[in-house]
């Protein structure tokens, strides 16, 4: 691929789908530049964001001029074209149909379950000045248990990762959801000895991408706690 | 493919997903055989298919002891296993990404607000015997409508398919998707002329098997219809 400029990619690393996209660039070394896009502060808002992606929403990647939005589409086109181990997004068509099983699954399960809890606990309160409801976190930590369970029960049931033997595209977006409520100072794996084995396992696959990329996520657990 | 057995796919042409995978089937005259589950007897709950999809949910598919769920990946698989017409699901990278972008928002977007009106309309009455308060439709509609300006705005911009000249599987599942509310009498397009084109588009492509699939759905408009 001589002569092609580096991958550019768009994002904040306190959104999970971003921070599986950046742990990929790095475990798999494709050239890549990180262009941060601070939400907070709205800068998904701005002209020149919008005019790249008028969903106003990260991640981005721009490869030679393609723009592409979308986490999931954005890492199985990069293992496709940057040729990644076979591992992440494997070719064979019973394997790769397990890895697109579980991402379609994701959207409305691990992710939005996981998401509405660090919504509750963190973004709200930040907004309104107010804790959220006991109840309505309560309601949301069911609707998160229930998708633990079928991880558990289901997806790791016969294997030690989310679709077969090595890891895939689908620990990688689960395990940066399942990061996210930490950032309120809430571990939901205490108590759940295999997706903490399943965690430790995805954790030494990917080193040291992991923890750099969860080190914002760190900082706001930090701040949490210290309020407690 | 000498000696193998016919796919095998578990539907409810009542399901948006399952109306999808049965159109490509026909479209794509990949030799199949339908076992029809009926949800609203409860048959996704029956021992046999639990076994089949601990997930009790359909579309379910088994492709020579191959078992898969998702729609989205279910379709996938298909295409790339029985070498469909590459319009369905390109095999160039950037081509296939922006179908993969399109399934990956479709989840969360078209399908999650298309599917809540009719949940709202027809299937929360049908279980209460009691209307569902307007103020929640309304609400709904709101939601679905701005999934409807992005198709135009965005996906439909440029081009006359959702991502790009030819009929895609982002295509099928959107129609099935936008099809849905139509079982309580409610044409969510009549006000839409660019998204009505889409639809005689799409459905031109499609042929018999559109209509065909939409059967069961045709039938419940015209009784939501006779009530009124």
């Amino acid at each position: 691929m001589a002569g092609r400029k580096a991958v550019e990619v768009y994002l904040d690393l306190l959104s999970q789908p971003c921070r599986a996209v950046q742990i990929f660039l790095r475990c798999t070394e494709i050239p890549h530049k990180v262009n941060l896009v601070a939400l907070r502060k709205g800068e998904n808002q701005s002209s020149d964001f919008t005019k790249l992606n008028p969903m106003q929403k990260v991640p981005v990647m721009v490869d030679n001029g393609f723009v592409l939005t979308e986490s999931d589409a954005i890492l199985k086109y990069l293992a496709t074209k940057y040729n990644a181990p076979d591992h992440w997004y494997p070719r064979q068509p019973e394997k790769r149909a397990k890895v697109d099983e579980y991402t379609a699954w994701h959207h409305t399960n691990t992710r939005a379950h996981a998401a509405k809890v660090f919504i509750l606990e963190v973004l709200l309160p930040r907004m309104t000045g107010q804790p959220t409801e006991q109840t309505r976190v309560q309601n949301a930590l069911v609707d998160l248990n229930g998708t633990l369970d079928k991880l558990e029960d289901m997806f790791l049931k016969r294997q030690p990762f989310l679709c077969g033997d090595d890891i895939s595209l689908a620990d990688l977006l689960a395990i940066c959801e399942i990061m996210q409520p930490l950032g309120g100072g809430r571990d939901i794996l205490q108590d759940r000895p295999k997706l903490l084995r399943w965690k430790s396992r995805v954790q030494s696959a990917l080193k040291d991408s992991f923890d750099e990329a969860h080190t914002v996520l760190y900082r706001l657990r930090d701040k949490s706690k210290a309020k407690l």
